[in-house]
């Protein structure tokens, strides 16, 4: 049901012609109200595409009318070309649906860095997709935004009489500062715009920022929350905010799943740190060792990767108090040789790696994957 | 001629059984005097083997006698029983060599982290060393240290009656504050300990330091440089310190084009930036870029990822003012498309990025490779 599943929205996904090989690589999703609240989180990549300049601009006002997602091309390092481009595919939208300004329309774009988009064949695009907005959109709109994904994503919280439903692409380029997605999430809870942008920063704090396959931030990654306040309801912060991190958290894991050429979904707890920040920049640079992540691919428990990784780190620690556990067999024990490393069974794809710093009771978990010969292979093999 | 075409050096190399398959695994160094100056530079990772720490306590005197190394066990993370082995080693060098003390011999390790060395086959090997130790024992000392390297690497560069030669070992787990690498440089230079001190210093930070191939800082880490003082030259200070350089230059590029499955050595030049600092930060950005270091082995001038990379540091630069090449072809300018990635020509084993941050006038040069299936297929089919 993806970012139609909450009343108050309607969604298209159509194929304009962008992507070469004919794949649907246009969305478009509309609130219909009565409320427009809305609120983003964008990378923090400091050069970004164009669609991420625009769609920050416009998000200023804490209201938005209408997302319109391309896959097909990044449009990011296109310079003052590209961000007209950008504008006057908002201006389109304005256009086709009437009644509404530009300066409402976000724009997300997803692709190819460094090209140009099509207009030619986008901003046909826009009126087709206009012409197919439906309450049951959100399926394709979700395949719309796909680009090397092998699937598509979406997830769904319900509420007391409210939804928080939403989409999300990304399969290459994950990394903090977002990841490369774009998600948008939409809610029929009745919450204004700062309620809305509490609630998805403290989401993605700790769901997307936290989600790691390769090391790699993206100069488009944004995240979306648009409220309708069609269910007339507006519920207990608490209670919508925990909505919000449950959807962030489902699709952050679905974006793991899918990662280029991974085999393995690697879980990097850190706990007993003597800040969060330590657990977070220890679980990071654990995520992001390549030897590491190689033999985590060969099934090899070896945690001497893990402690070489943690000793890169700022973070407090003793070397000689620190502890890891590999599937649940402490394998490392106050910096040394611990149980016997035999013992560790990992024939399966989740992988989970704790590491005991023993400074302090603060805890992270970072998400990553293992590093494959199919990585290398998806991402040398052709330009994306 | 290795460590061994300076005067006052004699050296070994042997097989004493560490390495399961026989290959030589044990070396070792003896400085004949009449001087003894020494000088090291150690892992920044704060998990440290054994015998690094031994060894910058033993340095601290600005003295050696002798340089023991063992490939076949890092002897890292190895807890107090570790240490005692590292101490045992230089207290059997010591007594082997007769009229030294423990005190004035380094220990160097490479292999597994976390395993204990089989001390049973290791000390009787230092008396092998020993019965062996010759002035042209340099070549099989630097083939005794060797762990995944397919080839030994040595360096000479010879200045007017003096001479600093070296041996150098790393392939895998090659990133700053050192590179996974032993290194041991020779000199029959007439310098005090304190003149080598500066020259290594500053010799390690352009050299070793920038050679980048895997973003993986090892436990192991170790430089250093022995002055005999045989030749009674005393060098001018600056010409001295170029030779070193020239030493661990050449080294360097021996270590990235041997480096674990690569199939292309990268020189990341970072120009016009606003400091040195700025320079190195980018430079090792753009070096790490998992996603570009995939479009490099694909021979694909992905300039987009050098862009990406570019945006996560914190240098001094402007989105739409950065400009990059590619063997030559600027293929982004101000940030946006520019000259034609058709004409780039990627056939060779080098590539050449150069990142123009137009900041200011400072530079630095960041060496890596590619990332390839045979680096996966090398990190994970064993345990290493």
């Amino acid at each position: 049901m993806s970012v139609t599943a909450a009343q108050g929205f309607t969604a298209a996904g159509v194929a304009a012609g962008i992507k070469e090989n004919g794949n649907p690589d246009l969305a478009l999703v509309v609130n219909t109200g009565p409320r427009r609240a809305a609120a983003g989180v964008f990378t923090s990549n400091r050069v970004k595409a164009a669609p991420v300049l625009w769609s920050e601009q416009v998000l200023k006002s804490g209201e938005l009318n209408a997302v319109v997602l391309n896959s097909g091309g990044a449009n990011a390092c296109t310079g003052p070309k590209g961000f007209q481009d950008t504008h006057a595919t908002a201006e389109k939208v304005a256009e086709a649906l009437g009644d509404i300004g530009a300066g409402s329309v976000a724009v997300c774009s997803t692709g190819l860095i460094g090209v140009l988009l099509p207009m030619e064949k986008l901003l046909p695009g826009v009126d087709l997709a206009v012409s197919q907005l439906g309450p049951h959109g959100g399926e394709k709109a979700a395949i719309a935004i796909k680009t090397t994904d092998t699937v598509h994503k979406t997830s769904v919280v319900t509420g007391t009489g409210w939804t928080v439903g939403g989409m999300a692409k990304g399969a290459g380029m994950l990394a903090p500062g977002l990841a490369t997605m774009l998600v948008v999430l939409t809610t029929d809870a009745d919450v204004d715009g700062a309620d809305l942008d509490r609630a998805l920063r403290a989401a993605t704090r700790t769901t997307f920022d936290r989600v790691d396959s390769d090391g790699c931030m993206s100069t488009n990654d944004t995240v979306l929350l648009l409220a309708s306040g069609a269910s007339g309801v507006t519920p207990d912060r608490a209670e919508f905010a925990e909505a919000v991190r449950a959807v962030c958290d489902d699709l952050g894991q679905q974006l793991i799943r899918d990662a280029e050429g991974a085999s393995k979904d690697i879980k990097v707890e850190v706990i007993n740190a003597a800040t969060e920040d330590d657990a977070v920049e220890v679980g990071r640079s654990i995520a992001r060792n390549n030897l590491l992540k190689c033999a985590i691919h060969g099934e090899d428990p070896n945690w001497g990767r893990v402690l070489s990784a943690i000793g890169t780190t700022r973070a407090a620690f003793e070397p000689d108090r620190l502890n890891v556990a590999i599937n649940g067999v402490w394998v490392c024990k106050n910096g040394g040789v611990g149980e016997d490393r035999e013992l560790v069974d990992m024939r399966f794809r989740e992988v989970h790696i704790v590491a005991d710093l023993a400074a302090g009771d603060a805890t992270a978990t970072i998400w990553t994957n293992d590093l494959t010969a199919d990585y290398v292979h998806e991402n040398s093999a052709y330009s994306s």
